[in-house]
């Protein structure tokens, strides 16, 4: 499901200067941390591992590889973070601030860590502007709790505003946790940092439960997340075995992609189709879905549907409304597809439909222990990445190894699966499911 | 949450005649099973243990013990037995199946046990018959897994048809689980086999994972229903506390009685509304709903709401519609609520609510290791029970003892909550809520 | 497992004397809880709720039920409390702490709640005397964690001491959670206030992994602690199975009395022996347990043997030793059975045994639901019965009403399964196992 | 904690030949499987992912990607499978079982899939050679169990004899699950299969708790394991801190490496000491464990320490013995840490050490959901793999993608943690532990 198993898809426009990492400046204070192995800026961890064969080059277009420097660019016990967390909640988000209080108090000895409530408007004074202390102390069991201790909000704000509010504050590195848009939000922020001149640092941690950022090979959450829908994807599978002709229906998160429902169906073996918003979605006719649905439940008298919210858009009006966000609100697949079954099978089979909607409860489980694992790292690799001076970036694990990876490249746009790579591929194998498409008359 | 926690609560119409199990006949053959401690006929477990104080009597109405007879009605090798599962699915469901069979062969070295397919549905003819033989080696494992690998369905059967299948199929036991629709239909399948002179005992298995049974002080699957709800209540407050004015409203199943959403709210403090469908719903207005979440909401800036599906009917237009069990369609009391909220606060505060509803995942889970002993005990008592030619009734456990209920005893309604009882009060307390009532002008 | 399953046997003693409720005096003040049912304390709850049948009169010895008085003794804003925690840990003693901090501070408005660290050390200055205030917001999420916030230690103090204690910290109900052992030492401490005339309420809550407390149906986190217990037979079955003749042993608590291993023996059918205190173990010669061992695996490839530690004592040499809280140090029963089992088999067979001893793992998690219900009970009754004046005694649930029981029926000795009642019958069907004896000659 | 993380290090001798994937010759027949994306022989997968910096060159050693392959060797319905599965027991075993034979099955239509009991010893006459036919219908559920249906042993066996059994069997693929050790006796089978110039496969799948194999990230069941560990750390933590001066001494798996260990404790940050078998353990002394974890408890009140089972062997007297697997059986390192410490701690503070060995606990649970991903992954590769004609390999997962390991490459040796990695760093710095050793006089 990651981008690296896609072959033949060369990643776009990695030139040495859209790789390189931006910084604040020279980094000239000693690095406090004893005992420690530190790694070197000339350091990259190759974005493109496949080999395309025999007498041909690989690609070497690589990222800065994370990891504590030998210099350091703020002086520690003059130094002030801030830690925001913006969007929807996702596991482990509070392994990753405890990280961060961590390694900024006991690695480094800074001189203090801001918590900013409930998103980047917790920056903004008309809207009840709010940061809390966070100590070692204060954060030492927060990891066993869902969502984050600081509250979250959607929306962007005026990066003029936040800026100001930095200042005020005597913010040396603010560490941003959000998804494309919010990272956006820390692009915009940055860009007033350096065109004010302040020796700013803004880091990002990538936080989507939906793992659709570039240049991640699995967003942090990701993995309990999908936990969770393997318990609901059981449940339904009870369900649909329990009564004839039974179908279990399970929504799960996934506004533009569908890399929740295929992980999940790559997990647990029951589930028979998959429908995510890579792929169009078609409904009657031969090669549709309810063609093919007939023909299992003829076959083996049940099935489990896994929907990703985003799924078969084409198929429902427009909203033309968008959220806090700015995301559009999207139709209801589940309810379009719900009814269309029911009218489908009306006088074909007595059908037993059972729908699951999890919802919020795969979001806001705490983290796994693989997750948590993660979490601590990127926490780390930030803060490293701040004292530093590296500025405008975000952290990441890339093929297992930590890298910064420069905002323009992530802000782009979202990451969607690959429906011609060999991952969807299994998807569609190891479900049994046909592509679903119209075919030629 | 028990019956026998109300205080001052006679049980109603308890004498002698009405507690008395009946059975097919005189029970003649020895009990093969060896080494066994027997339970005598005689033996009573009293149904109302409250002492009313000094100088008064307690009640002495009691019902029969459960357990192995020491002489038995039917002739272990000439017997088969059948089981059939009703009704919704239930946590522990595939563990009472088991124990039937295990102690059907290993305890008696009856001759046979047939599993029933998909309800009673799965006696009639027409509807694509289907019995399959059960034996200890395929039901082995079946309790690692949520549901009944038996299938089911609802809506009754016409019962003439039922006893023929019986005598076709040569059953001498039928253990029917289900709740108290499917209790009705095992009474006028009895009533038939009398009517025919039938030697064929019916035996009952509560299960609902409502727990409105009258007669079990807790029915098998509920606590591990409950846990689930736990669990989504968890995440909803995750999700209330993760936002300002956050407002989690997590729906959960209880047609007619709110004993899951109670028990959820005693184990989890984090509930701070019930809404069941024993007690009126009072929106608006001094002592509303309302009102009463605003002040919490101005006060804590976070609440959870917990509502049973049952809830606030009288506030919905009837629907007029039953389903295939008979049940009224309930109104969506959580959409109700929904929008109702958010237009009461609209004027008021930002809220930010998120609903969940775990619908089946909480009944299709299999079951708690303190679920499992009790379904192990309940499927070995049903057999005791039927091998003793003991029939009309429901196998039971009260007060922690296992007992014989005549089913007229339990099919003259479901069970609720007394929301003047002190368990309902605990409720009250741990939430902080108050009764939602119109306060008198 | 439960005392009221054991058909014929009368509780001993329970005259009405020994039943009645000490208390310090008349409760004068009204009870500042709104809404509240109130319970009377005439009102009781029987203690043999079988009925010896037809003709006969059962038992009439009763409990008086617990629950908020209408009039209480204590004026809340002039009381404090305090609370200790003695001897093992056990799942679910946080939440009882919460408990009767939220109780104590919400329900009647107290002075202050104080927590004693590290059991009744915690009172004796020399030992580093620790007292902490709880507070609601101290409290509120403690229960998610095992343990006890508060610490706690082994073995008795001087009473004289404690009260000392007690009357500086100007303390007016003290609760204490532990087994057996410091019920005794709570009744030393309630005879001091009692001699010195003392306006202190001592109130204890049974606080024990094992259930081995008379008058206790189940005691708190008992089920949490078989749910784990259960997955390590789990995994001793999955290791059985996994090998040609291979042996799962499980060792679980239980110095005294079996009832761990009976519970997770009746919630799982994998195990085939139970070895528990209450009955001796033979080990070989006809009717002895290798023997028994063998004829399983030649029967079936494989076997899980739980064992509770204080099992087969007599097989072992006298330690001679006790441990802080005067138990006598126990032998070590699994490697006695592994090494004649390895002995035994040396020649017969090519077995493969593994030994899993989950040890503190089962104690030291968080509580499951069920037990968090029954946590959030006692620690609301606690205080109930403290304010309300009552002295000297246990709050409990009995037959799942909750109860006061006074201290001289709880310190009598500890409880045991007894070996002739069906509940352990049961234990014999469901293993398969016979009674372990040396068979005539 | 994968190889690609430690800087500077070089794979060893990856010249072209190396890495080269033998086969049993041209592949000639078309893939059956239907709509499926086919890799390349050519495409490799970089095995040094790290750019050493700006003008160098990165390695460009890589292995063959896999996956199915457009052309096929054996022709399916000609064709048998067998698959074996050896030494421990590791989550997710059944998952890859139950994967082989569904993609054999449905993907290809192989003629059959045995499954061989117990082991290599399960293809061996005297000791009661054993195979079981595997479809698709009696693996259905097996993923939902611990452990391996097939059954396991140690030890080799002659590879003369089972290539004999091959033969009779009339094998076209074996399936070997297994560690380094059952990889060399793999290596040997096929050695015997060339040289008699047999048309049979060998692919191996690397199955080790302890993720201790060359060119794997980590191996299946690695992170369930790690997840159970957790518990158990947390638990030992719980007891640690629940009395004066706790100590909470944690025992895993872990032979030649700490993998698991360090792993666990880079996930949960209550770990104080990570003692593993790649570092020396110092006990006394400037710098060694004992006065550091004395420091601890002097400044915190507690700790908790996670011993890796094969760590300071050197500190314990050789025993000379060996295994089943030729594998050497360890010395009891917590029997001497226990000992050593208290006796240490004597005369210095009053410890309260708790011992936790969850042992087989973490190796017989079900897989994650994340590692079933990763089985049915590995099985179908495998199935991919042996159907090209591809042998003497190993399937593997490197860098996040599916690879094939030449077997010589893999059975040089266990890997092990490089101690002067950033892996094992950022476990030093997590737990705040410096390494042990003694400092120079």
């Amino acid at each position: 499901m990651h981008q690296s198993e896609h072959p033949g898809q060369p990643w776009p426009h990695l030139d040495a200067e859209k790789t390189r990492t931006p910084s604040l400046g020279a980094a000239k204070i000693p690095n406090p941390r004893r005992h420690s192995l530190f790694v070197d800026d000339e350091q990259g961890v190759l974005v493109n591992i496949l080999h395309p064969g025999h007498g041909k080059r690989p690609s070497v277009a690589s990222l800065e590889q994370a990891g504590p420097r030998r210099m350091i660019y703020f002086d520690p016990p003059k130094t002030k973070c801030a830690v925001v967390t913006c969007g929807g909640i996702c596991p482990g988000t509070n392994d990753v601030i405890r990280s961060i209080v961590m390694e900024a108090h006991h690695g480094y000895g800074v001189s203090g860590v801001l918590g900013v409530r409930y998103g980047l408007a917790g920056f903004i004074p008309k809207t009840d502007p709010d940061v809390m202390e966070l100590s070692p102390t204060s954060v030492a069991d927060i990891h066993e709790f869902g969502g984050t201790v600081l509250g979250t909000s959607r929306g962007p704000q005026d990066p003029e505003d936040v800026v100001d509010a930095l200042e005020r504050l005597n913010v040396g590195m603010l560490f941003v946790m959000g998804g494309v848009g919010s990272m956006r939000a820390a692009q915009a922020i940055q860009a007033v940092t350096a065109a004010r001149g302040l020796r700013i640092a803004v880091v990002c941690i990538p936080k989507t439960v939906d793992n659709d950022i570039h240049f991640v090979s699995r967003t942090f959450g990701f993995e309990s997340a999908v936990e969770k829908v393997i318990e609901a994807v059981r449940c339904a599978h009870v369900e649909a075995t329990g009564a004839p002709y039974g179908i279990g229906v399970v929504k799960v998160m996934g506004r533009e992609s569908g890399f929740i429902a295929a992980a999940a169906a790559l997990s647990i073996k029951e589930v028979n189709f998959v429908l995510a918003p890579e792929e169009p979605v078609v409904l009657e006719g031969p090669g549709g879905f309810l063609p093919a649905l007939e023909a299992r439940l003829r076959r083996r008298g049940h099935a489990v549907v896994l929907v990703a919210e985003g799924a078969g858009q084409d198929l429902l009006p427009e909203s033309g409304l968008t959220d806090a966000s700015g995301n559009k609100v999207l139709g209801d697949i589940c309810g379009l597809l719900i009814s269309r079954t029911k009218a489908y099978f009306k006088e074909r089979l007595p059908i037993n439909l059972k729908f699951i909607d999890p919802s919020y409860i795969i979001r806001s489980v705490p983290a796994s222990g693989a997750d948590r694992a993660h979490c601590n790292m990127l926490g780390a690799m930030a803060v490293h990445a701040g004292m530093a001076g590296k500025t405008g970036i975000m952290v990441s694990r890339l093929h297992e190894i930590p890298v910064h990876v420069p905002l323009p490249l992530v802000t782009v746009g979202r990451k969607v699966m690959d429906v011609r790579s060999s991952a969807w591929q299994q998807v569609l194998d190891t479900t049994g499911q046909s592509r679903l498409r119209a075919e030629p008359a």
